[in-house]
């Protein structure tokens, strides 16, 4: 038998993806871009048993068997499968040939260390994880540059980025078989080592509409998705992206904002329209455009995935602002809401009474669950 | 002296106003159509008084006094005045010369049957009836038809359509001076005496953001609003008006909604996003199409203007149906929720279990306020 185990972060997209141009190759209408997160807080870890004792592949995620037959988990399998090479060696160090695999099936066991499908891209870092442990169990071979970035993409689109650390784009593709539709690193986990995020978990149920459902009644019913996926999105990739290389927080945070609603935007657009975002995501944009305007310039910027929950993208210097600033509006009538992460959260700072009475919103002790604080440069 | 009085009933546009051409004008990015209801449950009633003994020009909406400053109330008097003859007659039933008005001035006393500035176009029947009323009094004539239309226009956008009752187009023109952008009937209000709506009233505060703010930001910022004002209306204005003259409710309702949504899309594509739509306004659009589901057609069709409440269209058919759903999900804990209107409410039918059943909201006791029923077929 031959073990492997593998983690893989998860991602955050800034310019978003929502629409399948090529349902059955799961390559998306658009181009999208994404911030890898610091493995320290969120990841998926895989392990993958391959015996010849066992008399089927089996999977499981987070304690739950899952069913195998998916379509996306068996094309990951065939793909990878294929580009298998004669290099792998059993747990004796005998090496396995390719022709041998056939004798083996797998026991594949997946672990997320935050809460699956809850607009966290889950399924971007699953699918990752399970893609990098299937390429060192069979120890394959990529027969083109980014090749296992597009088997990621036929797992699930998001997939591809978070194969890579720092700054990344899923390349939408040109060719008709796909194989271009893979994710490019624009920046690496080294480049912007102020850049953090916060991750507001406001609700670990997972969510009432899948994006794979979603994004097939987008693309269908709302014209405006594919006017933004036509007209819009090329122009805020190359001004996003020369934001991050200029590490220019003020035009990254505003395009990522502006993305963010777009893309909710056409979810509401959609027939019968889509709604991720609930009333606590609506009061951590109302605080985050408080915030900024108060300081006078854009210091923390949200993005909302397929889901409630709030990443807001800061630079450290003002890490401890936007966590007391969200302290004062959610922290439980009997405790202080709970960060996990690196920051020392012992000695917040007073928020500005200015700022405060500026915020509408009254607090609601409790509306969140908790709070990861990551980064962006440990990449490991 | 002289005194009239007016009233106006208020208008639901079902493609949506949303952005000014020119803001000077008051012209609209894309033209709007719109349903005119019955004054018996929502209107505007505008007495003006005019004497020659008033030192000043003064308005009272709803009991408090406005500044009559304001620019748009005094384009349209200044317009209205510009059109007035010498036929009105004073109290004793002597002729006014039109010379002589600038001897009156003016205290003109407005009231709504129905909560201001919550987006239930409170500012377009108000406007209309400020137009109607002075019309009167000067005895004004038209230089063109429809100019009184367009005067109504520079109060409030969609105030023209008010001058008009059943379904009403407000042309967005093409002439350089706004004097073609004005309002014209595509079918009177004897058309489809069977259409009905019910206004749910989510919330009387007024709303956050002013529609005349919020627009402007919008064509600031939102590039779905240019694309929906070029691309998307057009269409959409030929379906329903073919529609609304087939009395087609399964479209008329599905573009209803559809417009609906993208209206509130393109505000959440604006920069900063702009909600209107809350909680229980999402509660209603999921209960709609809930309904509509398990009838196996289109039989309710949700609008929301700049506000939270809903208005909810449906053929006499279907009033008490809906009026059903409604009142298991709102009604308060200790007593049934209050219908303003002609329905008879006293044996409103049960609810399908199997309806309930598919809806995933739980009832919210007292979420709202009331509701109107009204009609579209008795305009006064």
């Amino acid at each position: 038998m031959r073990s492997v185990t593998c983690s893989t972060p998860t991602n955050i997209a800034v310019i978003k993806y929502w629409g399948k141009d090529n349902v059955a190759l799961n390559t998306p209408l658009n181009s999208s871009v994404s911030v890898t997160l610091n493995q320290d807080q969120l990841k998926t870890v895989t392990s993958v048993l391959a015996s010849k004792d066992f008399p089927a592949d089996r999977i499981w995620l987070n304690g739950a068997e899952q069913n195998i037959q998916n379509k996306r988990i068996q094309v990951v399998l065939k793909e990878v499968r294929r580009l298998a090479t004669s290099n792998a060696v059993d747990a004796h160090g005998r090496a396995i040939a390719k022709a041998d695999w056939d004798l083996y099936k797998l026991h594949i066991v997946s672990i997320n260390t935050f809460p699956t499908a809850a607009g966290l891209a889950s399924s971007a870092a699953g699918y990752a994880c399970l893609v990098a442990a299937l390429v060192e169990l069979y120890a394959a071979e990529e027969e083109y540059e980014g090749q296992f970035s597009a088997i990621a993409r036929q797992g699930s689109g998001s997939a591809c980025r978070s194969l890579h650390g720092g700054f990344v784009r899923w390349d939408k593709g040109v060719k008709a078989d796909g194989t271009d539709s893979l994710a490019i690193q624009i920046a690496d986990d080294k480049h912007w080592p102020e850049l953090e995020a916060i991750i507001c978990v406001v609700n670990d149920k997972e969510k009432d509409t899948s994006s794979t459902d979603g994004m097939n009644t987008s693309k269908d019913t709302s014209e405006l998705l594919g006017f933004r996926a036509r007209e819009v999105v090329h122009k805020r990739l190359a001004a996003i992206e020369a934001a991050y290389k200029a590490k220019d927080f003020e035009t990254f945070g505003k395009i990522t904002m502006m993305d963010s609603n777009q893309f909710h935007a056409t979810c509401l657009d959609t027939y019968p329209p889509i709604f991720y975002l609930n009333e606590i995501s609506r009061s951590i944009i109302h605080l985050v455009h408080k915030y900024n305007h108060h300081a006078g310039a854009i210091q923390a910027a949200y993005t909302f995935d397929a889901g409630p929950n709030a990443v807001i993208f800061v630079e450290k210097k003002h890490t401890k602002d936007v966590l007391a600033l969200l302290s004062h509006y959610f922290d439980s009538t009997t405790e202080p809401l709970e960060v996990r992460g690196p920051v020392d959260t012992t000695n917040l700072p007073h928020v500005d009474p200015t700022l405060l009475a500026s915020i509408k919103a009254q607090p609601t002790p409790g509306a969140l669950k908790m709070l990861y604080h990551t980064t962006v440069h440990t990449f490991v």
